[in-house]
């Protein structure tokens, strides 16, 4: 059972300098989770688990997501090859998101665009004022 | 006006590949943002902003957030020296998420429990089942 990992959530104290791991899910059954190259530490995604997919990812050490678009457990690669393995999962203070640092199969890639991060485009600071931002490219190119 | 700079969302092509930023606020007003450390690549917190916290953010080159907790803007290291001077802002593939490369001040720190970094515990993977997970720390040292 999934929920035979997580403690319940406690105080703040407990929540912040505590060893008990007590993920926050939000309203919707959902955490978010940033995913990051285990080698370069760039991020390649930003995505949601709920228990099971959370749970899923400790059992197998392959991230799984729960895909808000598709409203499914998602086993990220499973189509793609891009199966992503877990190097390192880490916790925020209050537990309501998690970091993973993993290894990606297949091409490398992780954004459906085509990219290797779905961070590939900038955004202007210090826009004209009355003027929409223009994003631009990082350079990045798909694989 | 804050939504000056922001271009109405367009179909899946245009919010991909175009140039047209058009970041996506939740039912909340809200857009996930990750800021990273600009020089180690770390990943310092993960936190909310809305239009006017966006939109200041790009004017002033310097980070703030919408604090969900105490339900008001926040300008980040006002009160600490803390402050996170942006160095470049990406937007994700479909502009729901953004990441920020600061360079932060005061002490360097972000997590208000004294980390420099709000991820710094360890969750297991594979947890024998049945057990809940104790986190372990990643060996990070409070200021």
């Amino acid at each position: 059972m999934s929920d035979t990992y997580f403690s319940p959530r406690g105080d703040k104290a407990e929540l912040e300098e505590g060893s008990g791991f007590s993920p926050k899910f939000d309203a919707a059954g959902l955490i978010t989770v940033v995913t990051t190259d285990a080698e370069t530490g760039d991020i390649l995604m930003v995505a949601y688990m709920n228990e099971e997919a959370l749970s899923k990812t400790i059992e197998t050490g392959e991230a799984w997501y729960w895909s808000r678009s598709r409203g499914e457990l998602w086993h990220k690669g499973d189509t793609s090859g891009q199966i992503q393995t877990v190097v390192e999962m880490l916790t925020d203070c209050d537990q309501d998101t998690l970091q993973l640092k993993v290894n990606v199969g297949g091409d490398g890639g992780c954004c459906h665009v085509g990219y290797r991060s779905c961070f590939y485009r900038r955004v202007p600071l210090k826009g004209a004022a009355g003027k929409p931002l223009a994003l631009e490219p990082t350079g990045a190119e798909k694989l």
